[in-house]
């Protein structure tokens, strides 16, 4: 849809206009409008009420030099920010990453593109509940909907505020925002009934929610400001992944690569410049702080890394921020099952090898659990243990993970181990180590180098959509060219399933690189 | 930029959209966008956020059959109301007439383009001053603007709930709003400030104020609703006149044809379907209300016809609602004017005849007053008069009126002569005499047959947009077509007007039907 002339570098078109005579006495607005609809080659130029309001008075007061920031939604344009030309204030944009647990927004000079300030908070609608289904379920109570809505809405414009007294600029130089989330914490934020995404047939109530007024979703930001949200493929694959695609670039690889975001669903997109195929599935909640009674958000104390050393098996933990530990983290799971393997302390069906585990292991009840931390050593004083149902939760994850890689690979006849590249998404994914990842077999066996984390890649394809114009017409391609993929879980899937069920799996020989236990001792890291 | 299909009979679609399924589990809105896209043929359709937020809940009540009111704003169009398919209540428009002095809503059934309602109030800006200059120097003062902005809006709320209660529907029901007014009064319903209209070089806000959502301009009416408001030539020019000239059809006539608009403002329109020139001059407030002292709006009591019969000059005076004469209005001055003349009370330089008027002329102080109502016949016990300068008012009045007139049909090589059909607008052209106005050289000595009064084609202009959606692609065609001529008062303008300051004109052959002063008694009425 895009036209000639719309590779353009910024949002921000500057534009000195004629002056008014009694000869061209034309009005303010379609003087504006009409110098833009040439510069933009596009007769379709709007001017939010707001900002019709304004340009007298700013017009006359640059003597008719504006900055001007304008947003493209399908044909039209619309003039979403104006500043004088001369004015030192930056016009700037706001990104945001709209996640379920954490809310991360960016300010950025729209004209630079640089980063003036960033940071993150919990997202308040934790108060309801820390899942999406309880926060769905609650929008049945009285007021929920708009009570969810509130939470999110007052707690963005609260860091708006902290972010522009830090940067020293004025809400109202905020004039285009970006927002990438999952389907139904989009929903939320834009008031909409997520009633319907989670009962069958799961219908959305929107997919593509454009570009409305900023001020039209209660956002304390300039008059006439914009919003880009990212759209959805469906109740299960939001805007955060569109946003992620966009940020790895997938859709314009010349060889064929895989995302994946990481957590209690596992997204999965695959593809290169040709094609994009998705598919999500539930990786169970082992992956993502799940684990029983030990697991933990990555927070302060947080176990991120495990390294189990010498013949005596000593364990080396390492926290975050160094702080005592306190529980263990998505990404210090993977590294624990890892080391506790290559070491012999599991097996490969992922149960205890007493005799490796050794005075670790302790009873408690019927259970046998594996101490990980000594009391004495733990921020709570109490220490920090696992149990056999742990371990085999965190299987049946890494197993799924695994099988939804191999579902759809195969689909498109490939195999995991083909990939040339290999994209973990989410924060979650920055922590991640591959090689441990690997060790039990929940990601595939490829060469180190071909797996790349991609951090917060909401938060940077919203960026990405504030500071590289043409990016918006990939999110819309993007967007319609993914073929979402239902996974089945039939025969075929749960074979696959029951063989992914062994670290690293029934057939290692998918998994070269991995050291099988007792064969040697594990490689220091 | 109308394309094939455009020309719908109403702006209602109704619609059946297939029932979601987990084969087809697309989202609400993209699943009424995608049948409204084929069916309207255009990629462009919009659902604003509150239609959106309803739509969910809507489809599932109405088992996913519904009306849609659609509005096409260039080249997108958008849903700015929905109804269930068998829903009784009909979807509503709201036709509105924004006057100076008087404010008209007509509330119609969308489908049928039946008026349920209809009625007027008096302006209730006039509160700050009754006349467009004193308003527009009030917006100076603090929260000026805002006042105005208010109390126009307040009162259009108010009657519309007044309507909507007459009618048995609710506010809500109000989809599509169409609103014709001069430029001043349009700026100032849209909180616009109008400052720069009336200073040097006359520059308006906004010329095309588009289809903006009703509830940004704070009426009360359905959530999405959206307001045509008619475009502006300039800063005198009005969307009042463009609607005049959408429904007398001017801009669609083989044959040339002329509308004039008579007021303070003498604004005339000439053109045929290939093409409309206009100007607008001051004509003086003699043809307003404006004669000084016993210059009335219309009202009940005012003086709107007047004959004078027999050698004895009876003057026979009717008034609005036969009440006792409160003063004269507008139209009964022409009356007045043409049958002094006629009976040989004032002679062509319109100065009073002392032996023709006889004790009906008395002296006040300096001044000679002619009573037109005795004191014991009026309702303030106080005789009516008219004074020489009242008359020399009018006259200049009216010789500035037919300069117009002459100026403009000369500048395309014609004479007012020439016109086939000539239109007076607004509610004063709807009870002027023609034959009154042809007497005193007001107008052009045509064929009676081929004077048209329109009505309230302000009021009738706004209907027409909502009752045919093709006319609105004619508001923007008349607003385009149009060549504004600047009126210069040059030497031979001023020669023209000075000829014209002659009962009927100095050039009596110009007017063939009028019998002088003198050669006869007037033929009774």
């Amino acid at each position: 849809m895009m036209k000639t002339g719309d590779c353009r570098r910024t949002w921000i078109e500057t534009v000195t206009l004629p002056s008014p005579s009694l000869s061209d006495n034309t009005a303010d607005q379609e003087r504006l409008v009409g110098v833009l609809q040439k510069r933009l080659g596009c007769p379709n130029v709007i001017l939010d009420l707001d900002l019709v309001a304004i340009l007298p008075a700013m017009l006359r007061q640059w003597d008719h030099a504006l900055r001007c920031a304008l947003i493209r939604d399908r044909d039209t344009w619309h003039v979403c920010g104006l500043s004088g030309m001369t004015d030192p204030q930056p016009l700037c944009g706001l990104a945001i990453d709209l996640g379920t647990t954490r809310i991360v927004l960016s300010l950025l000079d729209l004209e630079s593109g640089q980063v003036l300030q960033e940071d993150a908070f919990d997202n308040p609608q934790g108060v309801i509940g820390p899942d999406v289904l309880t926060r769905v379920h609650y929008v049945d109570e009285e007021d929920g909907l708009t009570h969810l809505n509130r939470l999110v809405i007052d707690g963005i414009n609260d860091m708006i505020a902290v972010l522009c007294q830090r940067a020293a600029i004025g809400r109202d130089r905020i004039v285009l925002l970006a927002l990438a989330g999952n389907t139904t914490m989009t929903h939320l934020f834009m008031g909409l009934n997520p009633r319907w995404i989670i009962r069958e047939p799961y219908i959305p109530v929107v997919n593509r929610p454009g570009i409305p007024p900023a001020a039209r979703l209660g956002l304390d930001v300039a008059a006439g400001a914009r919003i880009v949200i990212f759209p959805n493929i469906g109740s299960y694959f939001g805007g955060d992944l569109i946003a992620g695609i966009l940020y790895s670039g997938l859709d314009r690889r010349e060889e064929t690569a895989l995302l994946v975001d990481v957590g209690t669903n596992a997204e999965v997109v695959l593809g290169d410049r040709n094609w994009l195929i998705a598919c999500a599935g539930a990786a169970g909640p082992a992956l993502e702080s799940g684990v029983s009674r030990i697991g933990t958000t990555a927070r302060p104390g947080a176990i991120d890394q495990v390294r189990i050393r010498g013949n005596d098996r000593r364990f080396e933990l390492r926290t975050i921020e160094n702080a005592p530990p306190v529980g263990i983290c998505g990404s210090g799971v993977i590294d624990l099952a890892a080391q506790l393997f290559a070491s012999g302390m599991i097996d490969i069906q992922g149960r205890f090898v007493p005799s490796a585990c050794g005075a670790r292991l302790v009873a408690e009840g019927d259970e046998q659990r594996l101490v990980i931390a000594a009391a004495d050593t733990t921020a709570s004083g109490q220490a920090l243990t696992i149990s056999q149902v742990d371990l085999d939760s965190l299987i049946r994850s890494k197993a799924a993970m695994y099988t939804i890689l191999e579902t759809i690979t195969e689909a498109v006849g490939m195999t995991p181990e083909q990939l040339s590249t290999f994209f973990v998404a989410g924060t979650f994914g920055a922590f991640i180590d591959p090689r441990s990842a690997i060790t039990i077999g929940m990601l595939p066996d490829l060469p180190l180098d071909r797996y790349h984390s991609l951090g917060n890649s909401s938060l940077e394809g919203a960026k990405t959509v504030l500071r590289e114009p043409e990016s918006l017409e990939r999110v819309d391609d993007i967007r319609d060219r993914i073929t979402y993929m239902e996974l089945n879980v039939n025969q075929a899937f749960m074979n696959r399933f029951s063989a992914a069920k062994f670290i690293p799996h029934t057939n290692p020989g998918r998994f070269p690189s991995v050291t099988l236990p007792g064969a040697a001792n594990p490689a220091s890291a």
